[in-house]
């Protein structure tokens, strides 16, 4: 399997990114204007070779500086991880409750990624909850992650977004051994950061590095020396959302390595389709629970 | 009102559309991404001052000439055309039936340009119908058009896309006076053209004549004398979609002037509320039959 490329559905959905961003790092509209010029003199300027996550450092630092924003999503990420907080005893108490806590927190951690911040009453957390348990994986390899986490010692956990953090801690307090969990270096999109764990208490359970990027995936070229130790030294890996998994879906080699994600377009969905054989369906918003082909 | 803009939003649109044509227009992959680049190149200088179907004119040129395809849409156009002829005699016969037929011409009309080409199957063809009759107008000035059209000797029709122009004709046969259908001159996206109201059988009800230009709308600047003529002869106009409903919104004067559209996006749908007054709620898919307010 080849490395992802940026394909022509993907310079669209980053324009259409930029857009977002531009309009939370400033309320000018001249200079939301501005930047969208910027953003379309940049897209042609893409390396069509390079992960769609990879090619969007350049189209996000490009924003950072024309808006002399460097984290456009600051507010975003903090009412993302204050919303999921409020949620977490209530979906702690669901993972204890059931038949299979190991698999019902899975079923948190990837349903995290996608629980709007819109909640606010306690029906509404309830709902939420329950639409979490709902969403079964369209591909579930459990039963080997299950297998395969017999006698890891050293796991892996690379984060996605604020928010979903919180359900990863409930995940990550139920993974056997030691787990270091991978966050990013500096702000990207609402992708979490060493800081946004400790404030979710992260720190109390498991040992949390950067990749030393400011990219939303895990571009192993650009990733710090402390990262790609880390990643030695694994003997399994739990990759959370699309951008990870758009980084690190052709790898051929390694430790077991768990791809967790809510798939959120076209392309990645049929990405994973490739990867799971002919016969799976796969469209876009279904959940994975799926293993690297090696 | 001030005439409509191309806002931020708009220039993603253009964007997204552009790869949408450029799909249709060539099978090459390389030369959709050479499309998108030069597209890229041109969003920024379009005028934001021009409504969007005004700017959109330079993109579709765009690619008509990089593509060297100056119809990307034909296939589609002759699809809608054939499948709206299938539902033809359906819904005359569901409007000769009903309680107040004109208004249930009206609503085929309004529906006519989200019928989706797929369907195939006699009960989609039914299922079709009675949705375009479920989808009750979010302004309705039914009651205004009525008392309007009486009287009316001359009703300028200004037509949108192909396949919608056969309900269109099951519409004009049931008004009174003289009608004359505007449609576009050259290919844009899938506007009819009159060809294929000829095709359509809307020669044998009304007069057929084109507003000039390539424009997805009527921007009165760039139409033809004979289109201006008829527009100054009307004693009432009909504006069929959201193009016409773009470049039109703004007049302040003329005869009575009336929107028949689905509305397809947020900044329509806000632009309608501005013309219906603060306590209108309307929202994108919402379908319109408004008076302009003069």
């Amino acid at each position: 399997m080849k490395p992802m490329r940026t394909e022509l559905d993907c310079l669209v959905c980053l324009y259409r990114q930029a857009l977002n961003t531009a309009r939370l790092a400033t309320d000018s509209e001249e200079l939301q204007r501005r930047i969208l010029s910027e953003a379309a003199a940049l897209l042609p300027r893409l390396d069509p070779s390079l992960s769609p996550p990879e090619n969007s450092i350049r189209l996000y630092r490009l924003i950072a500086r024309l808006s002399e924003n460097p984290d456009p999503y600051a507010k975003l990420k903090k009412t993302g991880n204050e919303h999921a907080l409020r949620l977490r005893d209530r979906a702690q108490k669901s993972i204890s409750a059931a038949h299979d806590p190991l698999y019902t927190a899975i079923l948190f951690a990837i349903a995290g990624n996608i629980i709007d911040h819109g909640a606010l009453h306690d029906f509404d957390l309830d709902e939420t909850i329950n639409e979490c348990l709902r969403r079964t994986p369209a591909i579930d390899d459990y039963t080997q992650l299950k297998e395969d986490l017999k006698g890891a010692e050293n796991i892996l956990y690379l984060g996605d977004n604020c928010g979903e953090i919180v359900f990863d801690g409930l995940l990550i307090e139920l993974l056997p051994g030691t787990v270091t969990l991978a966050l990013k270096e500096k702000p990207i999109i609402n992708d979490a950061l060493p800081a946004d764990a400790r404030l979710c208490g992260l720190d109390k359970i498991c040992r949390i590095i950067s990749n030393g990027t400011d990219c939303p995936g895990t571009p192993l070229n650009l990733c710090s020396g402390e990262f790609k130790a880390a990643m030695a030294k694994a003997d399994l890996i739990i990759s959370k959302g699309q951008g990870n998994f758009e980084t690190l879906s052709h790898l051929k080699s390694g430790p077991p390595l768990y791809f967790l994600l809510t798939t959120k377009c076209p392309i990645v969905a049929q990405r994973a389709r490739e990867m799971a054989g002919a016969a799976a369906e796969i469209v876009s918003g279904d959940t994975l629970l799926m293993r690297a082909g090696f």
